[in-house]
């Protein structure tokens, strides 16, 4: 707990309490209270400060977690859930997912955000990486309407067999694109760019380390998928004489701000390389059940790799909820190693917050609830039929929780979600405008 | 679809339409309408009948499915949520689940059963097997209040170390304890009385032999946990000379009516055996993976054997939703035979419907949506961003659902939940006393 010296004639902004706050996600939640100011976190502590607040909200019960963070998040393909289940991986990418992202307009992109964004929010995510889209500004716009906080992307790639026509730049024009998007998004409110990497399939290595120059210029993280399946493994091995974690060791790439999503299939060596070079590994659990296979996370965490969670998209998995995803690691882990013990709940909240800050970079501006981060807080109300009795309150955040108890949201203060109301936009009329539009682009695959 | 050929003159109790109705869980949901009368399907088509309706509600959108069955439904452990996670077995079972079991008296277990019945009817099942607890009489009682379907159980044992004393009868008090039991229980309203097993750690072959002779004068279910561990197997080898599944069909007990329940490790030849005896399997996803390890629940499937859902216990799968067991299913063995077409959404939504109906002898009862069968019927209210869009309705049952969706339930044609409100208990006055009854408990374990 830290406690600031608050002058107690300057009002806060808002008091919640008293109820349960997470501050360090690894230690089991403490009766307290917590305190904002300017969008921060002014005090947290089992007591609270004698200042006037400006809001009051008591919270009965309630536990108050840091939001969480989803560190791989489709966001373009909101309009394409249920276009591809049950179907093998070819089938998915080719037959569904290009045809879909190419029928894709900059409008279909700006609601297919803003509907992942209402859908964050109500599963208690204020942070999320987008992985890149063609239309950024839609994204953006669709992001920043609902009003989370995003690390934008352009879906990059500059060579390579099958890949549709239109997504296929040259080295040049591939950065300069992101380096127009990065000028025009970057720092926009909460809005921050990515340079970003579809695959090695699709990726030179001028593009890779070209890439990875930029975003450190800029001061921001590279998303890439790596090692996703054992093709890939193949591939890379055939066109670059390694695999693929190696073969980015090599270019010199790897590090803190290089977030390498999926890594489904690595080795014991290359464990030890994400490990020792810092490199945060995004594990989407859902995603990689329901396509890719099922990765050794509890190793990777043995081994001191950085480990954040990640939802990935819509038609790859169909639940775009965080709390599903700390439900699904945890159990999949377990289940893999038949060892109750495994990623234990704190373990798992800390990949869903500190976690996913670090990956992204932001390790002392999200991920805790400490005077001075940002108030991006969950209001959790565990009163109910699914999260009762609460003998283990901080077990049960993973074990039990699920969207339906997250209560109320807030970003730097703001509320998102009220009482389970979005507050930002209206949420009736996007489902409707994105219902009608998954339809047409349907009709135009 | 089946039509009857109403009597126009006769009024129909409760008219559902137009929506999407998923008569056969197998096929995709259609466009229809559903009429009861007298706690009955009356009428399942594309057009309503003529007939005055006493009740109409229009669905707007909304899909119409079979109510689930859950097939492993510890309801006296639900005040113990909580109490054993991240624990290994040993821990779990000695240190947490028995001293918890001991110090539950019949009114905790009244209030742990209504509680459970509640979160079953709020994740759409209104269908029920508990493999047994110590206080049937409240478990019943507790079941009865909010109204669903249950197969009533007593946790029987009659040898074998370990055990709390308490639990273990000699064979005739075994018996004897259980058909008075079933005499009072068997048939009195929504209760069925079930003839259960522990495992085979604890169960003489003459207390086997014999509960399977009384399930069948009685035309009921056996209910056994089977082939949970390893260690289950090298003890059933040691001490019978065979491994569970083998020893209990050596016994001649397996058959449509033995519910065998987990067996998550057998091998093809057990599989075989499970197939060819038409012994049905409840396969419990979450507490698998938490505790026991992965059954192959595809080759189950390839092989021919009846497979159902269920949700264990509280300790063993905090979320006690059917709806997440099938999402659970689905993804783990897709991930575990890294191929997205396994399990396919018709096939897990026939599980939890069909598959659990067929397990529980009720195949002509419940399961399905057609004429003369329960009005066993839940309202999914898909218009919510999580289930938005709905290119796929069926698949998105399995994939994307989730219990925030369901909005109204109904068992043999009573709403047990309304709009989200269960209409038969008052659900916060259940919680408040679980919440208290379970730090109680907690007290005295």
């Amino acid at each position: 707990m830290n406690h600031a010296d608050p002058d107690p004639a300057s009002p806060v902004d808002l008091r919640l309490g008293p109820g349960l706050v997470l501050s360090d996600p690894r230690q089991a939640p403490t009766p307290g209270w917590v305190e904002i100011v300017g969008g921060r976190i002014h005090h947290v502590g089992p007591e609270p400060t004698p200042a006037v607040a400006i809001e009051a909200v008591s919270l009965h019960d309630r536990i108050v977690i840091p939001a969480l963070v989803n560190t791989h998040c489709h966001t373009s393909q909101q309009l394409g859930r249920g276009l591809a289940d049950d179907v093998d991986l070819l089938t998915w990418l080719h037959d569904r997912i290009w045809p879909y992202e190419i029928a894709l307009t900059e409008a279909d992109a700006e609601v297919s955000a803003a509907l992942c964004a209402i859908e964050q929010v109500r599963s208690g995510t204020t942070t999320i990486a987008d992985p890149g889209g063609r239309h950024v500004d839609g994204m953006a716009r669709g992001l920043e309407a609902v009003g989370i906080r995003a690390f934008l992307g352009r879906s990059t790639m500059d060579s390579g067999d099958g890949r549709p026509a239109l997504d296929c730049d040259d080295l040049a024009e591939a950065l300069d694109r992101q380096d127009d998007l990065a000028r025009r998004w970057h720092g926009r409110g909460r809005m921050r760019f990515s340079y970003t990497l579809r695959t090695i399939f699709n990726c030179s290595d001028e593009l890779i380390v070209a890439t990875a120059e930029r975003a450190a210029a800029l001061g921001t993280v590279v998303q890439m998928h790596v090692a996703e399946v054992p093709e890939e493994l193949s591939f890379s091995l055939s066109t670059r004489g390694a695999t693929t974690v190696r073969h980015l060791g090599s270019l010199g790439v790897l590090g803190p701000r290089f977030l390498a999503v999926h890594a489904t299939w690595v080795d014991d060596d290359e464990i030890a390389l994400l490990a020792a070079t810092r490199t945060p590994v995004s594990h989407n659990a859902g995603s990689n059940l329901k396509i890719l296979g099922v990765p050794r996370v509890a190793e990777w965490i043995e081994a001191g790799v950085v480990v954040a969670l990640g939802t990935d998209g819509a038609p790859s998995n169909n639940r775009m909820s965080m709390i599903d995803e700390m439900w699904l690691a945890s159990l999949t882990q377990k289940g893999r190693r038949v060892d109750p013990t495994v990623l234990p709940a704190g373990e798992v909240l800390a990949m869903a917050t500190t976690g996913g800050a670090k990956a992204l970079g932001l390790a002392d501006e999200i991920g805790r609830i400490e005077v001075g981060m940002a108030a991006d807080l969950v209001i959790v109300d565990p009163r109910t039929a699914n999260m009762s009795p609460l003998h283990d309150p901080h077990a049960a955040l993973v074990t039990s929780m699920k969207s339906e108890n997250v209560e109320s949201v807030l970003c730097e203060g703001q509320w998102l979600m009220r009482d389970r109301v979005i507050t930002t936009v209206d949420e009736a009329a996007v489902i409707d405008e994105a219902r009608s539009r998954a339809a047409a682009i349907r009709s135009r695959m």
